[in-house]
């Protein structure tokens, strides 16, 4: 159902031409309210793309009524020119919907550098107004057009019952590997029907359950360690159900819809044979257990072990220690490390026999690796690293 | 000549049957004076193997008499057991040598997690003792016994003329890839007949020669971003050349052997295809300039489109834009990347066309970019992310 799956909103995917293939390129997401609140989450990379520029700004005031996504170009790199193409881009939907450009986000993605082709992205813009419907076929169209190396379209809702009644929380994302922490490459489109308070409240709210929930799902995925300039995640709240929930009730749900795209976004990452869930016990804090596992996801060592089903626990356990004691406190010869449920390392040194690891059964792998410094405990996913990533990224511009 | 160019030192290299292939696997270099000074580099991790914790001790009096070196087995995680082999083999050195345990040096290179074969790395100890020479012979022996996924043995040597006469300057590694900051997982031994003050000046003196030295060869490579538990890389002076120089010349051609070296072991690094030269210039600080260059010396997608010989600045722009701005002050509108000297990206956008850049026909490739913020300049080297990279460390555990 994807955006669609909330009362109050209309969506649409076709094809403009920006991509090669004459596959779809081009979706819109309109809220047709009563509300029209909206929060949104961007990239932390200093190099950003025109869209992100434009929506930065677009978002402040807490209103959206349109999200306008293209793939086939990111429009990052791109100069003056750039910019413009994206201020033509939101000015082309507000004309077809007769609405405000500054209501209008508009996120792309595809190659950087290039200049999008304007005359085909202004050209699709009325055509995919005209298609705008709130059926579950437009919201799964949405979801196609944005696709990029994506092998499926992502799509997520929740629906929760409350004592007012029903809402309901639907989202679409975008991404195929290039997942890295704060964000990744990825768009995504949230919506709720939910009523929020009017205003700035409303907004804080939705910001607040924005921030919380990619902060434990999205940028809880390091597939491949590099972060885009194009990360956009937006959420949009119409008020069309009529139920206001608990500010608690509506973040959870939006949390839900969340990690549910992100791990959809997982399993699709670039070329990986495996997911790897990096779980860390045992730490001093969060932000420590973090950057233990962070520090593991981006052993290309260690993910070409995974990918060859070798629980190599040494290259773990290097890469465990090049976390600075200021960042987290742990005694080396205390560490544990297990492999699906094996323990591969007790105390820094060896323990159970390796072979009896199984990693080939299945695409998940676990690892756990407890720190005996404290009580703080997070869970990082990153892939695998194999001849399907070398191959999709050094034979193919992207 | 390797580590017995300089005077007052005999080296071998001999097979104690630690390798399942028989290949030689047991170094012995001794510094038979008249002075015995020493200095040593160790990795920053914090999970060190056995021998990284008995040479740290033995070496804090600037003084070593030998050094002995196996692969095989890196003796890490290998809990007290693992330690009492790295001493007993430093006693069986000293026993066969007439000298003190606490002036031996032990380093390994193999496998993480694995008790090695103490009795046969014993039993092949007097073997090395025996088979001490001062040649030329010798020299190459022990350079390849110490050799593990290197395809070559690593040598280098500098001899300088002074007023007084000439001092020699021979050194010997082993390496391929693993290569990162704070020393690669690599096993160097430079040796020197210079002469050095007394005491703990001198100790002094070649402490200082050899971290400057570290610090912009070995630790200017980056091939994989992984840090070894086991980088030992130890400086030893005989003065048996009668020649004592000035501090900064001895430490000028300790240099030139470090960054020979260094220079070998990046052309060997496993499966790489290109040997890449990020040069960061215009930024307002060494430092600065080191996170940007480390920064994309770490992007996986940058690597792999280095490997399809693609000269995709974007990828190199993404992962300059995620250093932070306390780390690198840098106006991203400002931003120049060449490719082989062809400038495809100015103030941030395109520049040059990309189809004018040739990366096929060289091993190297130049990255430079210009943050336009400074006077700073560093150049960091990495390697490509290729399929036999994937292959090597995937198929086989190290």
């Amino acid at each position: 159902m994807s955006v669609t799956a909330a009362q109050g909103f209309r969506a649409a995917g076709v094809t403009a031409g920006l991509k090669a293939s004459g596959k779809p390129d081009l979706s819109l997401v309109v809220n047709d309210g009563p509300q029209h609140t909206a929060a949104a989450v961007f990239t932390s990379n200093r190099v950003v793309g025109a869209p992100v520029l434009w929506s930065r700004q677009c978002v402040k005031d807490g209103v959206a009524r349109a999200v306008v996504l293209n793939s086939g170009s990111a429009n990052v790199c791109t100069g003056p020119g750039g910019f413009q193409d994206s201020h033509a881009t939101a000015e082309a939907v507000a004309d077809a919907l007769g609405i405000g450009a500054i209501d209008v986000l508009v996120a792309s993605t595809g190659v950087i550098g290039v200049r999008l082709k304007r005359e085909l992205l202004l050209a699709g813009i009325p055509v995919a107004a005209a298609a705008l419907a709130d059926d579950a076929a437009a919201g799964a169209a949405a979801a196609a057009a944005i696709m990029t190396t994506d092998t499926v379209a992502k799509v997520a809702t929740r629906t929760v019952q409350t004592e007012q009644g029903e809402f309901t929380v639907g989202g679409m994302a975008k991404g195929a590997g290039m997942l890295a922490p704060a964000l990744a490459t990825m768009l995504c489109v949230i919506t709720t029907d939910a009523v929020v308070p009017d205003g700035d409240a409303g907004a804080a709210q939705l910001d607040a359950a924005l921030r919380g929930a990619t902060a434990t799902t999205f940028d809880r995925i390091d597939s491949d360690g590099c972060m885009s300039t194009s990360d956009t995640v937006v959420l949009m709240a119409s008020g069309a159900s009529g139920v206001q929930p608990a500010a608690d009730v509506l973040a959870a749900a939006v949390h839900e819809v969340a990690g549910d795209l992100a791990r959809q976004l997982l399993a699709d990452a670039e070329g990986s044979s495996h997911d790897i869930a990096i779980t860390v016990t045992g730490a001093t804090s969060e932000d420590a257990a973090l950057a233990v596992a962070r520090s593991v996801s981006r052993s290309n060592l260690f993910k070409t072990a995974v990918y060859g089903n070798d629980p190599n626990w040494g290259r773990i356990l290097a890469q465990v220690g090049t976390v600075p004691e200021s960042v987290a406190p742990f005694d080396p010869d205390q560490l544990d490390v297990s492999v699906n449920g094996v323990m591969v390392c007790k105390a820094g040194g060896t323990h159970e026999d390796p072979s009896l690891v199984d990693m080939a059964a299945n695409r998940q792998v676990d690892i756990l690796v407890d720190l005996h410094a404290g009580d703080a405990e997070v869970t990082l996913w990153t892939n695998d690293l194999t001849h399907a990533y070398v191959e999709e990224n050094s034979a193919y511009t992207s």
